[in-house]
């Protein structure tokens, strides 16, 4: 049995959202020819897409190609729109969640679903996760690595995970023993990198970085102990800066075992034990990889093809 | 001989900057105890430094204690100011590099010196370079991983060093055979880390990568092909990513191979050759220790206890 934890899908067509919401800013598809649709923003390309990413049977023959079992199906991220208006996001999230939900229906053995939630209101978003795992049978959901309720201003408002107002989601999702699958999105600095796809090379391995530092250094691990979460491309930056993170631990406790005194080393496997949260296993190198099992144990580290 | 790469020094006392140069942002040193001070910006404490910090005698001290047999001195990376106006940054370069230059001839068994430039004016910068190495005699400069002119604002004339008005600075350094140190600062993402010191942790590593990406990417190493470059702190998220880098590069090569078509792979270390550029070992950890000495080859990676 393998088991991909990271793939994303979308349904093949969708309302116009722009005008279904009143405002512009969300993601439509532009089927300009067959087998492939154009992702686009207002007039601008955001990615050209193929039919694997809405056609179950494709994914199928690319599965059983590849010798991968099942698939964990989730969105992509580009479709969070915690920007939107929290009823929006709602709204589109039901719609992503119903469409994930028919296509683990039809295909039970292939696929299972992980929904998307509307973070930037955390009541609907603990409504909504319940009604995934509930009704929807979904295992989880995907989620970002901060909370923006703005687009890309990064006020004050913009949450990390560590924000005490998200312990009803991570209440919710304990209390239905469902996943939190940690997906980087909204990259840092990414108005500072106009070239060379770096909000994707170096902004998404910070963000994923950032996410778990924010998770471990506010306790939510401790607050939340049986808490199953996962972090996307194999935990980005975070495996290999380990050594900083804690030696800045125990230089300088005064800023970072404010809220949490559990060493960050301690969330990690040991020989007796695997690691307090799961990565993926996308890192694209055999060394880096090796790193990841040493650190997280094998038993903590998921496939994962993107 | 034991060399390390990566330690910064400050004087014991400089003027008064926001009165010389007649706007605040500055850095000020508050002895206000024996042996200790504090770095001030304003009325807030930058940070709490010791003596070893001005103090050669004391250094000398810790570095026998260590066993160090040489310091490469560096100027603190808050003191860059590549905000300020551009000839204000020059003439508090010129003192922190005579200061440097001055430490160096008292000592010169014991250290060496890299002065810093004001890049926000890259003609001032080359001819600053000039005089740090043909007139102090010192090794080199240490810089940023990018240059803001604005005071954080990140508007559309911050530079990453894949920018081509630096090319003079390359070339002037090239010809000098200078060694070019390069220092994270002025974080990405860090108006939304106010807590856990995550700058440091998640926002320096980030800079370096992105400094480092920007300069292969840019083509920086192709057309400088002498140029000697060092990035602080085991290269930041890089050893860590160059897979999902590499990766980048061959799926998306429109977006990565477009200013340079070498693969980002081929500047790291191989059987036969070392890598195209230093790191030095500031990693806290034996495994990422491990992965630099693989990617880089031992001769590239320097000590450094910052």
């Amino acid at each position: 049995m393998k088991i991909d934890l990271h793939t994303h899908i979308l349904p093949r067509d969708w309302p116009d959202l722009d005008a279904k919401y009143g405002y512009g800013g969300f993601v439509r598809l532009d089927h300009y020819k067959p087998c492939c649709a154009r992702m686009m923003i207002g007039d601008r390309v955001f990615r050209e897409i193929t039919d694997n990413v809405w056609d179950p049977k494709r994914r199928i023959e690319e599965m059983d190609s590849a010798g991968v079992s099942m698939q964990v199906l989730s969105t992509v991220p580009v479709m969070f729109s915690y920007w939107a208006r929290p009823t929006d996001a709602l709204d589109l999230s039901r719609l992503l969640n119903d469409h994930i939900a028919e296509v683990v229906r039809q295909n039970p053995n292939r696929f299972v679903g992980l929904g998307t939630i509307p973070l930037q209101d955390v009541d609907l978003a603990a409504q909504e996760l319940e009604r995934c795992v509930s009704q929807l049978g979904l295992r989880g959901v995907e989620i970002g690595t901060h909370v923006d309720p703005n687009e890309h201003c990064h006020g004050a408002d913009c949450r990390n995970l560590d924000h005490r107002s998200l312990d009803v989601v991570w209440k919710t999702a304990e209390r239905l023993n469902a996943a939190i699958f940690v997906h980087p999105w909204d990259m840092m600095g990414k108005e500072r990198m106009p070239k060379y796809w770096l909000p994707w090379l170096v902004g998404m391995p910070a963000e994923t970085c950032l996410a778990i530092c924010s998770m471990m250094f506010g306790g939510v691990f401790e607050r939340f102990p049986k808490l199953r979460v996962a972090f996307a491309h194999g935990g980005g930056a975070f495996p290999f800066t380990i050594g900083r993170i804690e030696h800045a631990f125990y230089v300088r406790p005064d800023l970072l075992a404010v809220d949490n005194k559990t060493n960050p080393r301690s969330y990690l496997a040991t020989d007796k034990t695997p690691a307090r949260f799961y990565v993926d296993s996308l890192v694209h190198d055999t060394e880096a990889l090796k790193i990841l099992v040493k650190l997280f144990g094998s038993h903590r580290v998921a496939l994962g093809s993107d």
